[in-house]
């Protein structure tokens, strides 16, 4: 069952992601069973991608929505492997940022709309809230999502990097990113080295997270134990011994030290361009 | 050329979403041909959602990357057509927010890991930084977008309602919300009404938003006024006049009273159980 492919039927599809409490899914096609079949790789062959495979996975990013179509978001292509292993160290040492053969940056980025309006002589009023970070972090999200979609979609493997936000001002450096950027997460792109597997990881039941007209589910608390013993079985059969969810959330979430610096982000925004107001 | 369909070839379905600059993209297949296809629906027919349909969507939704497994998003789904027309009301009137059969209201969520702390007596440590809320909205928003991708896979359309942000507060008591959620965007599903046509939208030139190894494009302003030019024929194709991309960014983010009193998110955030220290 862990070799979930996207031919794989629902019934199939809905185990791996759910366990024991599938929900009652309808409709079914083959692009559904290539989302339901996401796996995060953290290990990457040097295998160098097609020719235009990075066109083709910008062209579907540029594809999803953007709010008003004010297209407040970019990204960096990094090939080059001394600022990729620069990038690895500023983000927690990850190791598979310099395996990947292509490591995506993604800007939320407002600084193309301020040149634009530096040239016609405007103000752009609305520059300085958290609003306009947050539209701008949200699209290069949604662009971002379609690029995995597209990368897996051709046999790719991706891994979202949110590391990259322990160090903003020092990842701009690298970059040569301007005033009103910000590199919001990057996600590396390549083929799954051999040895690395990865089987779905099951998510909590859809009854715990999706309501219906109002907030709230009954007995939460009984959904999160079933999910802890569900995750204790993925983490058994993975060979990573026990592995207790709610644990690693209070563990992750409890710590400051877990942020990685992240604490700090309001003034290290501030001082790229981003008043968040 | 406007209808295309997930069939398309890639050179069509290029050229549809860049007009003359057209990239030099690889590899290609139905999904990719899929995402390619996408353009924003703002009217709906009554017409039902096969049975399932949601679950077939948030299973898609969850299956999408998350940061750490930390699973910090909740989806409402609002049928009610009493609560639809509130959450039209919230947010600019918007009558498709009333057509469509499904409203899903996105939630950056982190109370249901408070409320796992809670029971166990520990503190969290992270809580109340800028990092957790973005966190939270970013996950919401790769969920969001698998689930608009599956909607779009089974012939549905969709449109995100960013103008939910208007008033997070109202939102909350209509939906219930309790501390530490925020509805961060809402998503119509349903049927294209008969009537409504929309033909996918031109985006700026590859060579204006992707870059390599740093940041910079060389004649931005040239390929800004490129894609002003076919947006503008975009525009006229679809009967809707001159249209300037520019001049239309500019009026977007140069005035205060776009952002509808989002201005005033951070307060009303910071009342709402989010510190974003």
């Amino acid at each position: 069952m862990d070799n979930l492919t996207p031919t794989s039927t629902a019934a199939e599809a809905l185990a791996l992601r759910y366990g024991a409490e599938i929900p009652a899914a309808g409709p079914w096609n083959e692009h559904i069973a290539l989302l339901l079949s996401h796996r995060s790789i953290r290990g990457y062959s040097p295998t160098a991608l097609p020719n235009g495979t990075l066109e083709t996975l910008v062209a579907a990013a540029q594809s999803a929505a953007t709010s008003s179509n004010l297209q407040t978001w970019s990204v960096i292509a990094v090939t080059d492997p001394a600022k990729k292993a620069e990038l690895a160290r500023l983000s927690n040492n990850q190791k598979h940022i310099e395996q990947c053969p292509l490591f995506l940056v993604w800007l939320a980025d407002v600084s193309r709309n301020q040149r634009m309006a530096d040239a016609a002589g405007v103000t752009l009023e609305t520059m300085p809230f958290l609003e306009t970070f947050l539209v701008a972090a949200i699209d290069a999200a949604l662009a971002g999502q379609n690029a995995v979609v597209a990368a897996e979609s051709l046999g790719l493997s991706t891994v979202y990097i949110g590391a990259l936000r322990n160090n903003p001002a020092e990842v701009g450096a690298v970059l040569g990113l301007p005033p009103g950027t910000m590199g919001v997460f990057g996600l590396c792109v390549g083929y799954a080295a051999p040895e690395v597997t990865n089987a779905v990881k099951p998510r909590l039941p859809q009854s715990a997270i999706l309501f219906h007209d109002s907030y709230g589910a009954s007995d939460e608390a009984g959904k999160i134990a079933a999910y802890d013993a569900e995750m204790g079985a993925y983490s058994r059969r993975a060979g990573m011994g026990d592995e207790n969810w709610s644990g690693r959330v209070l563990l992750r979430m409890g710590r400051l030290a877990a942020l990685s610096g992240r604490d700090k982000m309001v003034a290290v925004l501030r001082a790229m361009g981003w008043p968040l107001k």
